[in-house]
């Protein structure tokens, strides 16, 4: 059986006991019932995913996969794809927006390579980690991103970072890859069942002229691929990217070890709905961190189960950034559940019934 | 000149040319345009606070004021008095909401007895600090809460806390006290033009009937008191609350002392309200943390110029609570301020133009 498929079988949904067990203990917190809200359903998850009502979360990754997409020959971006490369060194010295936000939340970041378009042994040892999966995507306008077999070893490359660093308690996930907004847009309007325009956004910054080119190129690459959209695999492979299907894996990973995961945005949200292709339960364990202003992001939250997104403040820009600041809401969550007093304990009267 | 006219009297607008600096600044830095979004304009604001354009914000205060209310005769809470002393205690020990999520945002918390109805000096051994106008106000139901003396003393003994805790960067805004969200709604519905029923909530969890007795006992208070909706002072002596008038003299201090104020919930805002009634330029210095469930917050926030707060978490705990987990995004739009690197600096290519 494949490292894939042996992942999937281990995916169960939330503990109903550990939620119930969570729940009941919130109820004797010191404040008026359910008044810290969304960070109390939070709570109940966080126990549920872990199997746990008093999880213990401090170690927190930020997996964050970079990978280059073929479809940039059709001028979906503002940036030359060269930035892929030059981003990966500003996050491996510490100097873009994810270092800073994932310091204030005292979160590790580990930097992937799972299809940089160049040689990157020299940033290898500067802290890159190789999961090659190719040199880039191919150009999904003209053709499939890749074989299916490359799609299978992108999600078991995902896969693996979890194991190899399962010493964390929790996962987040980032991206870094010029490009990716077309192919997460693609999946975005494959699986949410809207069309390309209304889900098609500015990425870093087009023009309404570009805006119209890239659903072009959006469009063509789902007319020219036909991906199947119950095959998590085949969407992967006709009109995804290798760090996608990288986060996909890291998503089914978490998943198999009882782990929350917290999704950042637009690119992010694309690989959770591939890991939810390949296993709905996989759902259970995703934490939504933000609403970002890409225009397709609510309707693949929603696609996910997720109403409302922890934070909406008008993020854009990937890496991992709204799941570094969402992380602390996580904690906040923990702390409520793990360090707040009871009536009892308190002494506290509680509300006439 | 009395302290509190010396104070209004320093309180100046924003730094249009720190601004201007930081925004060039944020310009520069490795991203695509502004994709930071709200935290961008929160960098942006602190910059305008501070008069700096990369301001040093380090220590963090959260300070929260307690009173009690003499309303609470009308039955409009569901927990008895003696709650705002025993979640004194729990705060002073350790184990309230507030304790937990200021200790996540690595944020002090001082409580200060602004008014409450007991002898709270075994309190004060452990770490109470009394800065008591009086033993609980009057029922606004029937009379004034205070004398205007009082109410001038009430916002002096909260510019007082700025002047004797002038060492922190920042300040936040708490507060406890049964029956506090019936003076904060008369303070709503006064300033905002509301009907008292559109601004009245659920406070610490009313059903029904009693939603529909405190609505009653809020129009009542405006009708026997008629405040003068120009004069914060008045306004304050006759539908107040110790801890309102604290906070709002916490908020003017802060302004005079250009350093940013995070206003926490309904009745922090309503205190809020206060300080722009005494001085419209404070509204430059408040950071809104969150929208909370009462649902005359939203209209609350708008009359100060906030269309939308950083975090909408379905919050009605107040304590400080929100404000506590705010920090944390405050703390993140000055690390991306003072810490990212620009494209010159990590020789990141530019978006073509």
């Amino acid at each position: 059986m494949s490292v894939l498929d042996r992942t999937l079988k281990k995916i169960y949904p939330q503990s109903t006991s550990a939620r119930a067990e969570a729940t009941a203990h919130i109820e004797q917190l010191t404040m008026p019932h359910w008044a810290l809200g969304d960070l109390l359903d939070l709570a109940v998850d966080l126990a549920g995913m872990t199997d746990n009502p008093h999880p213990q979360i401090s170690r927190k990754m930020i997996a964050c996969m970079a990978a280059d997409h073929g479809v940039v020959a059709e001028g979906v971006s503002k940036f030359p794809q060269e930035v892929t490369v030059q981003m990966a060194w500003n996050i491996l010295r510490g100097g873009a927006g994810l270092n800073v936000l994932a310091e204030q939340s005292a979160t590790d970041i580990k930097l992937f390579d799972f299809g940089i378009a160049a040689d990157m042994r020299a940033a290898e040892e500067s802290g890159l980690i190789n999961k090659k999966v190719g040199s880039g995507t191919e150009n999904i306008a003209v053709g499939p991103a890749m074989s299916r077999t490359m799609a299978q070893k992108a999600v078991e490359n995902g896969i693996a970072v979890t194991l190899e660093f399962s010493e964390y308690d929790i996962y987040a996930t980032g991206e870094l890859g010029i490009g990716n907004t077309t192919s997460s847009t693609a999946i975005a309007a494959l699986l949410t069942g809207k069309s390309v325009r209304e889900v098609c956004g500015r990425g870093t910054g087009l023009d309404d002229d570009q805006l119209a080119g890239k659903i072009r190129v959006v469009e063509k690459a789902l007319k020219v691929n036909t991906p199947d959209a119950k095959d998590g695999l085949d969407i992967l492979s006709r009109i995804g990217g290798f760090e996608i299907g990288g986060l996909a894996g890291l998503i089914l990973g978490a998943a198999a070890q009882r782990k929350p995961v917290v999704i950042d945005g637009f690119i992010s949200t694309a690989a959770a709905m591939i890991a939810a292709t390949l296993e709905p339960f996989t759902k259970d364990y995703m934490i939504f961190s933000h609403r970002s202003v890409e225009p397709g992001h609510a309707a693949m939250q929603e696609y996910l189960g997720c109403k409302k997104a922890l934070l909406d403040l008008n993020l854009r820009l990937g890496e991992g950034t709204g799941a570094a600041v969402a992380m602390n809401l996580v904690e906040g969550a923990l702390a409520i559940l793990n360090s707040m007093a009871t009536f009892a304990e308190a002494a506290v009267s509680g509300a006439d019934k």
